[in-house]
């Protein structure tokens, strides 16, 4: 029988969906389960979003330019601009999610063995990507009882080799919810500079900042054109996860001309969701307005109920809308499952996502879960009542 | 300034798509250009699939299942079977295009520096997914006097090295239009089976065969279950190219559980693309009859005008919608770009692709084109009459 590559079978499982299978089993017996594992909002997308797909009149639905549009990538120049963001159309390369933005920019910059330097607990698909691209992840550690601030310039200093290519860091932070400060970004920049690095900043969850702090871009930087690299995604702005468009944004040309050419050799980025997203581009603030207070009271509940479970560690999230715990279990992965196939209140479950997959360093996070907090409040705090009544359960 | 990957340098230009500029400066000029040189059919997406999308009722444009949807891919197996295609949904992982199903299929099986033996002239993004997955494609030359057909499995197995882990095919052929018959599989079956390789076909072409021949596919041959690997799309069985869905299929369980991984680290195909897909199921027999008519139409005219050309030479496609022709000229590439540039009668003028793109052996195919049929017969005898012209004022 012919072999799986070393690297297919290195391919990580995925954390956030690895249960599942389980979760199906438990709604087959009948539960209802609260569903704290992926960050797929329950809002609703802009209606000017979904009415330009719903009111279009396609005949031949085509291929749409390898690039996107040049008029979406104007427009989506115009929405960067009134976030500091100061880049032109040719800046931006539209693609298939931010999921393939960092994949494509890992392929640009890295060769087999190449090196990229990421503050752990990270994105889990990180890990799938780097895989995938032969690119190595070496991981820093970032600590929940400093909020997962950014490790000291010397650590990352200390693990900069030959084969380092970049930094990858995702701000606001998924799965931490820290938001970057001014200073820290500037630390980074002095860091990438010095040693000729780029600098990868995850930048999709923009919006989703709070407590009256602001976002600071990495393209909002003097004197680190050539050097960062913005991804971005459609999906969490406007609640439309299930597009599957991103872009890629870099004031670097060879790197921009570079990703052009991935983008090319998958022809397009899918037409419909094209349509959606340069349609959301005209969402009102309002719309924003009205997240943006929601998310801050789902928050705040969450944070406020957790702290109420004993021995549980959470630290508050200023961004983003996800937080790690770190529970009284030895082993969370087992207790995720756990919690799926042997516990129910009332019919009723959670899932949650196990934080070992988004850790790199083996055996770390392994008594930890990422929350993301995308339900209404009520039923967050049922799933925190659920969560502290299978802790009880699990550990007696 | 921070560098580029080698792997990122040696990333192919599309020569579909890389005299677009070109293209886009002689509309400027306020040319017509008649666009022979991609894939994208004229022809009208089926009304049952445009239809799911326009009335669709989502409110929360949500990430799909990674492997697309239980009901999908139960669909899709149901469609494989009148196919005389038999596998299950379990066999079955939906992608975003047939692009993600290759890249997903060489990140499976092959390692950096590993080699899939590959027919040339061949679809030219072949060239980019190897690239970006660090894998090596090794050519192995078919020639425009038999039609493309299967090289001699002698030269097959001198390339064979302990580095080879699959060949990979397109049946019928883009951009050759060659089909292979089924003693040609048969061969390749048994090559495959007595070195233990994977045998990918590239079958989006499968309902595009012409003249009373059948289609073979790989997945229906007896035996080479966990040997056979199938890549298919949407987009020209339904033109409906900017969909960017498609499936990989096989049978092989370890290979689908790797292709599941990373599946998940992309988390999802676009959503509205998946309703059109599903519907799209539905289209009725008779939508592909007349397309069927109307391609081999379009076949007859292309060549019979073609041949007309004075030292032109083109094989006569037994299926897809595409031709390679050579051309009495030094240089296709410096050619087609002149068409664009220099080149127009009565303000028209067409954009082929060059062929050299199509080929991995350096300096092979430098006089010949791929012309894509996807035009109505007028637009082709036109493109015809423009290319005659554009030679003889080439090379006057």
């Amino acid at each position: 029988m012919p072999k799986i590559s070393q690297k297919g079978q290195a391919m990580p499982e995925s954390p956030i969906r690895k249960l599942v299978p389980f979760a199906e089993d438990a709604k087959k017996r009948g539960n209802k389960i609260y569903q704290l594992n992926i960050g797929q909002p329950d809002i609703k997308t802009p209606q000017v979003a979904l009415d330009a797909v719903k009111n279009n009149n396609i005949e031949v639905l085509a291929y749409a330019r390898s690039e996107g549009s040049e008029a979406y990538r104007k427009k989506l120049a115009a929405y960067y601009h009134k976030n500091n963001i100061h880049v032109s159309a040719n800046d931006i390369i539209v693609t298939t999610g931010g999921s393939e933005a960092l994949s494509f920019t890992l392929g640009a910059i890295t060769d087999a063995g190449d090196e990229v330097i990421i503050p752990e607990p990270f994105y889990a698909n990180y890990n799938g990507f780097s895989t995938a691209n032969n690119t190595k992840v070496i991981p820093i550690v970032s600590s929940i009882d400093d909020g997962f601030a950014l490790p000291a310039i010397e650590d990352f200093e200390k693990l900069i080799t030959s084969k380092t290519r970049a930094i990858l860091i995702c701000n606001p932070g998924n799965p931490t919810g820290y938001l970057y400060s001014k200073e820290e970004i500037e630390k980074l920049k002095a860091l990438v500079l010095k040693y000729d690095l780029f600098l990868i900043a995850d930048e999709v969850y923009r919006e989703f900042v709070y407590d009256g702090n602001t976002h600071n871009s990495v393209m909002s930087l003097d004197g680190l054109e050539q050097n960062a690299i913005m991804i971005d995604s459609v999906s969490k702005r406007y609640s439309m996860c299930g597009a599957r468009i991103g872009c890629v944004v870099s004031k670097n040309k060879d790197f921009i001309k570079t990703i052009l050419k991935f983008a090319q050799a998958r022809l397009s980025s899918p037409t419909y969701a094209l349509m959606a997203s340069e349609a959301a581009l005209e969402t009102p603030q309002s719309y924003f307005d009205e997240v943006i207070v929601e998310y801050v009271a789902r928050r705040d509940i969450l944070i406020s109920e957790l702290n109420k479970i004993p021995n549980l560690k959470v630290s508050t999230p200023k961004g983003a809308f996800y937080c790690i715990v770190e529970l009284p279990v030895a082993d969370a992965d087992d207790f995720a499952q756990w919690m799926l196939e042997k516990f129910e209140d009332n019919n009723e479950t959670i899932m949650v996502a196990p934080a070992s997959g988004f850790y790199s360093t083996p055996g770390s996070g392994k008594n930890q879960i990422r929350i993301a907090y995308v339900l209404n409040k009520e039923s967050l705090i049922r799933s925190v009542e659920l969560l502290k009544l299978a802790l009880e359960q699990y550990n007696s």
